[in-house]
């Protein structure tokens, strides 16, 4: 693990990694914000969507301020593989590089690299707990867009790994949505039966489970009819246990302008769980 | 006028918006935050540093939350004139695009296009005045760099038109600094006299004078000892009745990773005297 890039923030430390991943192949990056005193502070983790890096949360999401008066690390993974090795289409912001969708993928070529979902789930984690010396026994996830995805799918699937799950316009239900369907069968096959473990949609309609989660949906959202449905998930928490507080915010787009605004109520969310 | 963004934040709008610059001879381009119920509210400037447009504060100075609270408009200008027609060198960071270093030009050609000094005194707030319903009586003015240099020489020359004043990590004695002394005598000429109108220094040496200003600098900045050199301001300002209060903060860069930190603190000084 090297370190690439050192900010003293906020009382705090604003720190990018990178590393050689083995489930992915390559070479991966992450952003990890150290509260100050940050001796066995819990973890906090933010999946972030189509196109992005570590960067941009670290960059436009606002979260230093908080996350260090209520002493919570924040890790920020990369949203893809990378290399000029790893299979790619340079110009589908949809498939490929900045487009993991939190899955690992069984299609060749594809499954020697894009394997996002063990990675942030198991890889990523063991590294953090190898080098920090943080509480992961405490570990909450959030995330935006495909990154609200991911933390859906994981909470689901890990309900006593995360303690808390929270998301910013996710994409609820992205084996039918416009902008994931394709990427979904060149990743997974045509078989859409094994689409259906990375869609927080039908792994509830399977009878997966968590007890709460939070989702901040802008209203001007363009993405909101054709890419992120949040009603789905709405219909299908019906007939669970799960409690779903899904908050409609009217004006707000899909932009980092509208994550700011809410990431302190998120924040506190999972400071309150974790 | 024309609005080229618009988000939703915070409760309040964050716009950006282009025009043609009079004085400046090119189109220029502006960020505005509005905060909620914005009408009246008094206007703060922040001019940006070095290769820095009006975006670079909008995404990373985390400013809206505080100015939403505090019901503070923030206007975050360009650095300099931009366009194919506008005199520029490329590969110089330090002069040109994005270096207008808020003086008004008098050599061929920049006269023409580097008038920065009196876009963001004069032209501008007659642009704001007539678009917006704000308080022009009350404005006050802050910046990073370079412009913390640029808030500084405008609130001395013009200590009735701003409230208040203060800067992160400004350049004090540009006449003499490495990074700007090259690009004085380009806008200048070669006569040091006529610099010391865009000097803090100079100015207060001059007897020009400012009731109080805020600085936070970095003491892990790289730009510390040959660029910025707070430490002259304050050996000036001992002489008058200036009341710097200068605080020299252990480990922080230069990078908007140490603006942010501090951003609110800065809010609430202007706010407590605008």
């Amino acid at each position: 693990m090297k370190k690439i890039a050192e900010f003293f923030s906020f009382g705090g430390q604003q720190l990018v990694y990178s590393h050689k991943s083995e489930i992915n192949n390559c070479e991966m990056n992450f952003a990890v914000f150290l509260p100050p005193n940050y001796k066995n502070a819990p973890v906090l983790w933010f999946l972030s969507g189509l196109t992005c890096t570590h960067q941009n949360v670290m960059e436009k999401g606002e979260y230093r301020k908080k996350a260090a008066d209520l002493g919570l690390a924040i890790i920020c993974p990369d949203t893809s593989p990378r290399g000029g090795h790893v299979p790619d289409e340079k110009d589908n912001w949809q498939f490929g590089s900045g487009a993991g969708f939190y899955l690992d993928a069984t299609q060749d070529p594809y499954y020697k690299n894009y394997n996002m979902y063990s990675y942030i789930t198991i890889e990523l984690p063991k590294i953090i707990e190898s080098n920090f010396d943080l509480d992961m026994s405490r570990q909450s996830i959030f995330g935006h867009s495909m990154g609200g995805h991911g933390a859906l799918i994981m909470s689901l699937r890990n309900p006593r790994k995360y303690k808390s799950c929270s998301a910013f316009a996710p994409i609820v239900e992205p084996s039918s949505a416009s902008w994931s369907s394709a990427a979904y069968e060149k990743y997974l096959g045509k078989n859409k039966e094994n689409w259906l473990n990375y869609d927080s949609v039908a792994l509830i309609n399977k009878g997966f489970t968590f007890p709460e989660i939070l989702i901040d949906q802008g209203e001007a959202d363009s993405f909101l009819d054709e890419g992120l449905r949040p009603w789905l998930l709405s219909k299908v928490c019906e007939k669970t246990s799960i409690n779903l507080e899904l908050r409609m915010q009217p004006n707000y787009d899909h932009s980092y302008y509208f994550i700011s605004t809410f990431m302190t109520d998120h924040l506190n969310w999972h400071r309150d769980r974790i």
